[in-house]
């Protein structure tokens, strides 16, 4: 039996995808084979990488202007791959830090060059986000770089910041393909799978091709990004199962009525939930209202000895993975584009019955 | 219907590990959850880590002496990662070139350091090896790379290369497992997954742990071997599907034998493909019969006109992937660990049929 899976990375698949990947396993397409045996370079994975890009161009809505490269190495790789292939040593990279995947991005970056942070929101723990106009972009900055949604406290932009007029790079992972998105904003937007497209293991980028063309003599072969949008991001081996599941989960999203779809489903989940917690003074959510993610619903309880029972009676009740970032404690809703409304209607049942027999 | 698939990478995958996968897709272990489903950090993914680093260890006879780690970016990235993890800017890294991957590993590691090349087959067109005692290691070089079995010329060391006291590096990825190998004599082993350890999109790390602790500041953390020693591979979010399967691909070479019976089933593999191939003036290997790869068999037809007509009758015949390299043209069979004896055999009666017909 299927339970309601609500971690925050490597994350659930819809049930669809899994059972097509499943049926097809061990002979894709009538080949005989299983996609993760044959050469990417055969004819048939290269017309999958194919409709797999044409299908994200779509989704996303991706001018002709950027490049999709299919590449390794998670966000964490991009953190470093990103100043290597779009500034020089000496230059400065903005960076407004807004929670834990953000002040790694920027440690990340200051092996390579100078950082200005321009906004940090570590008084309110995360808790809120910079508002616009109260930062400046340093004029000549290689770039200004934004995490639209951080997992861990919960808090995702609803706008698109002002770079004045530097490219602006984002670290799309948690929030990518669950509603619309401005693509043509930004330089540059990467992605790990692992969340809202597929298994852990791929990581997109989306960059803007004027941007090509100046990476750093020592960046790797395998991240230059000029290199591999040449080659179709096949400089290497690509992580071709990761990249077939990714075509599927398109699928399932156009399926599903696109990102329109997708935001529609994602906000009234993610509205019940966050009108039982604050209709509730047994169950507590920090963030600022205008600041709250859609994707990562983080709760504690008024009672933190409660914890524990909590979690392991959810889990009995097949509501799985809700124990908050080891950074953070109390509990964590990971509600991705995959996780069906009738999953979280379960969780707020279960949270509702809980504080009736605890509160 | 399953094929025989002769694709030099990614390969055939063991139909057992396959249709064990497939059973378990949508339900990991009776956790209602798929393995790509689970977060890295939770007890059911790190146990299983665990298991595949203590199988990998048991295999292979990797003493406590080494790390063992599992990334991303393949041989490819591990061509930059292994000179910021082993070399400083200056240092001389020496290298022996036997075919088109130690070309590129060589021309990857000459963004960070200065390369010596101590031999070079070009001049064989790769269908030799260097002979033992025909080169010498310089004093003070940082590490003597090779490449123990190359894929596109299909040769392979039978022995393990003098280094003449530094730290030896082989990039193993398309002959691991297939027989013992010495890991003792050597510092660094790096092999991609997808030829005899599971799908594309894993890299496998063994570093002597007396080589850790100086990588170059610029190192990427995601690629810093020494912390990802210390954080058991899990800086950022690991290949976990991958990895699942590595382990149900150990748990297959252990049940067959190990690695000596890995070795005793492709030396009768090559040898059978090998002896047709030597015994016909209609089919040649060009590779000096002491550097023959038991791994990747090249052979192109006397009249190389018939080279389509043998590709589509073969395919016809379940035999798929037979192409050569597109950068040699021809006919290749890999035959990896997966590849059964019978599929060699359907191979060798085909080959030999096509003989009397088209000869």
């Amino acid at each position: 039996m299927r339970v309601h899976n609500f971690s925050a990375g490597p994350a659930m698949l819809p049930t669809a995808v899994l059972e097509r990947a499943q049926g097809e396993l061990l002979d894709w397409d009538g080949s005989g084979m299983s996609v993760m045996e044959v050469s990417h370079r055969g004819a048939a994975f290269v017309a999958c990488a194919e409709r797999v890009e044409a299908s994200l161009r779509s989704v996303l809505d991706i001018s002709d202007d950027y490049a999709c490269l299919f590449l390794q190495g998670g966000a964490y790789g991009m953190f470093a791959a990103t100043p290597l292939n779009l500034s020089a040593p000496g230059d400065t990279i903005a960076f407004l830090n807004t929670g834990d995947w953000s002040t790694k991005a920027i440690a990340e970056a200051g092996k390579y060059a100078e950082v200005a942070v321009l906004a940090d929101t570590s008084d309110s723990l995360h808790t809120t986000l910079p508002r616009p106009g109260s930062y400046t972009v340093p004029t000549g900055a290689a770039y200004l770089h934004y995490t639209p949604n951080e997992t861990i406290r919960g808090v995702e932009f609803d706008h698109v910041p002002d770079s004045g007029g530097v490219p602006l790079v984002a670290d799309l992972s948690s929030t990518i393909l669950s509603r619309p998105f401005d693509v043509d904003a930004h330089g540059v937007i990467y992605a790990g799978a692992q969340k809202n497209m597929g298994p852990s293991g791929l990581v997109v980028v989306i960059v803007r091709r004027d941007l090509l063309g100046r990476p750093r003599r020592e960046t790797p072969t395998v991240w230059d990004w000029t290199v591999q949008a040449k080659a179709d991001s096949m400089v290497n081996t690509p992580p071709t199962f990761g990249l077939y599941l990714l075509g599927l989960t398109l699928d399932w999203v156009q399926e599903n009525g696109g990102l329109a779809g997708m935001a529609a489903r994602n906000q009234g989940k993610a509205s019940l939930l966050y009108d039982t917690i604050d209709r509730s003074s047994f169950y507590s959510n920090p963030v600022d209202p205008s600041a709250r993610s859609w994707m990562n619903v983080p709760f504690v309880l008024a009672d933190p000895t409660l914890d524990s029972t909590f979690l392991n009676e959810a889990d009995a009740a097949g509501l799985t993975n809700l124990a908050g970032h080891r950074s953070v404690g109390g509990m964590r809703a990971s509600i991705y584009n995959a996780m069906p409304l009738a999953g979280v209607r379960a969780l707020v049942d279960f949270m509702q019955e809980f504080e009736r027999t605890h509160g």
